[in-house]
């Protein structure tokens, strides 16, 4: 049976692309969220009609990104949410309540100095990453019980 | 039948204590973390015995903590989270995340500035207050039809 | 044990009074969307501030009334939903098929010149009743054993 | 992954077919309820046997009818549901309802002037689109993030 | 915490009365369907109108009880379905089988000789009983770890 | 998407085969229960070891009944539940309820004398067909819009 | 709202009396199965009739004995799991596992030589406590905020 | 359909080759956990970075493991715990709990040395074997109705 992994969060740098590629081989099928930032800003107004109001003009576009992502994570085994070095990123622990409320098992990808400011995400993880390859061994291990080296 | 509404996030200022005297009279059971910070954060090692690794320090505590939290949000009507004006605030944007894959009503309390950021989370939320008066007012209006002024 | 009913729909007829009392001495918990034709429209707005637009105005307003009626239709073991002469009344539907996907026990009141119309929703009720004594009488039966007369 | 759409609500114009074949070339499996407005009233009597009464009539096809709906709505990643200007379609809020309920993600087709009496149903949405060009750019978003134009 | 008991099937003889007088002191909340089998059988056309067919007329009355049985079934902890000697009892079954799909605890009463035709619903029942006293016996260990004599 | 039919109880008579065959062209996979009633009996005590305690030899069997019985309900778009002339057939009255419970489109198939017998099991259902050919009827119905004839 | 646990596993030390009057005072509910050794093994016969073979004789009580303790498990919000020195102690682990599948908070208790053995059955609780009055003080803490000391 | 089973539990002689092997030609995806003793003990440490503490070690390790084993039990129609004569095997009876509490079917493979060290367990179960060929006996006849010899 193929994995389904969603893989949540940060969009600047290219860890997604480091874990599918590293997964080459791998009966994984990988989704995630809509990662070009502009068009998943501006998906709401673009489509639906423009909005004076910023607030809704953001909205607008959440509610119709949620369309993917909802799905992205409901229908995973696998949520991997990375969090990076700027911004908020609170829709990446929004999606990493979600997926733990689903019951999906959750892995979170996170440099040391966010340890203290994750401790209730990661408490409610299976595995706390530093690297993509991390989770590319991962989900090689829990796919054929090969560890690395 | 009685309210029950879960208060998550931010414990550095009164809003909750706000919301509960605002809300004096009205048939509702408020519910909460633990907002005592040192308490927070150390309860899993003074309960259970210390770490020298900071990282299972707050996994112990976190833990523990979910104990509670998790509680409160799986029982709650409505969850109100608070997002302030400091820290990464990752746990409220967590527990807003299950609140709204369990169905729970969410209501979020933020300063404007962080609309930009907190976008897919207001996008799951019934409703978006600024001021802890607006989240007592709806609390009002759910249970007696009665608005303000 | 208390039986809890919802009473969705029209709200410019005394239907829900008329079953209130004819059920009085029932062991029965009534509960109901706000009823206040003005308020139900405005209190969005009038909590969280105005709106230009009034898609968004309908909006808030809806999403704050959502949390008092989601959580009724959620808590209630039969939901009575009355369709009258005037008005879309989707929202009326709209209940019927949340009430019907939660499988809550379905009461569906309505003059006869709408049966045709209500077809669907009729099909998922456990009765069509035509007026507000025979939705008494059902109550009472249930929770009593007793038929009228 | 298919995405799993079904097609709601109004049966008189050829809003189906527009997005059927706007989608073209997405990876869409669309499903919709019997759209032949005799076949979908006389189901029932057809194969079941004659009813004198109306009323069971119509019972026995929307139940029959019922089969393929409800199935439709359960096994779907988005449903649309369509309201035009004619007739009651409390069948469409119903479906709607239905959707909201099970938690599958919800558009609304939609003409402006019914916006006030479908807030509720709104409200429910993750989009209100007016073209059902607008409900195949949300789609082809959704599967592919390409944004129209 | 109070024991809700639903005692389902056979309506002619005294089985449920000698349940209740035995299990006299304990806590259990029982509840069961309309015994008066006059009443189970008419209450839909009594109460919403008469019909010149049967069939309608039988499921008239059959949705109404079922507002009564679906929720005694759902709300007990325990369920406990009687078998007797004559009648079909096909809604005894029936209600075994909806106890056993809720997850409930299910207590068969029945005498020997139906053990065969039985087995597939005795296979998920975690008791088999012969006399109404061993049914008493159970509640009462359950509540208290007291065995008889 | 392939329809799930489920054909549940009387074993007697080539009922199951009158229905596969007049679907033939359908896209439809139907499961049942194993119908040789010689190793229905007897497979616990064929596989598992003799019983010498006949309630026990018939409990063996049936639990491993279950393993497929369960599966095929759960599993099914539609449950079929044909009631003969002959026996108790509580097994197939017991199957009707698990399929309600699930939520599963129940269709019963039975002659006219049953009817009083079984209102409750009908009253779940959303057809009650007399004939196999009817049940053909409403699967292709539900899968193409085509009626007979 | 009171705390409901359920203290699950050996019965041979009075660990469970340690818990209850170190919370004495805090709004507690607790419950527990029979933990009368010779009344739980022989339950089921004793109410329902010998049995030669001692396989059936241990099913009849274990599955009377299930009446209780998985009640007990479904509606707790805390589960604490006790290993001790003795026995297989498997029905301790499948009650850990029911926990854990049902998502209740699990506590386990249990001396460091099981450590290793008891990986799998740490990993999905949120406290590994070693002493009773550890678990009192979580308790405590969950329900006030006070920690120990 | 393809029948999915979850061989869980002993790792330590060769059931489940014999079962796999037995089961040849029958449409059965068979899943496990790492039978590997040594990775699944270390793989926690081995991916994400080693632990002075033993006990972090093992739950890093349990952890990971937990990912895959999971999902093979959620995603099995049938999962069998083998139960062999060493060690402790906790997490054999906790897959079991699991297994039982997300209502799938259970089949225990064990010594009859055990029966009543397991009677909680095969409470649960559907089956209880003694040999792996049994198992794979129980597996034909559900897939194809067919019995040994």
């Amino acid at each position: 049976m193929t994995l389904s992994v969603y893989l949540s969060g940060e969009i600047h740098t290219d860890w997604r692309e480091q874990i599918i590629s590293g997964a080459d081989g791998l009966d994984i099928a990988f989704s995630s969220p809509v990662t070009d930032h502009a068009a998943s800003d501006d998906c709401g107004v673009e489509i639906l009609g423009a909005e004076p109001d910023k607030f809704w003009h953001d909205r607008k576009g959440a509610q119709v990104n949620a369309i993917r992502t909802r799905r992205g994570i409901e229908q995973a085994d696998v949520v991997v949410v990375r969090f990076g070095d700027k911004y908020k990123q609170w829709n990446a622990a929004f999606d990493a309540g979600m997926a733990a409320a689903f019951g999906q098992s959750l892995i979170i990808l996170q440099p040391p100095e966010h340890d203290h400011a994750l401790k209730e995400v990661d408490a409610a993880a299976l595995a706390v990453a530093r690297e993509p390859k991390q989770v590319v061994d991962i989900l090689r291990y829990v796919l054929t019980g090969n560890l690395p080296g």
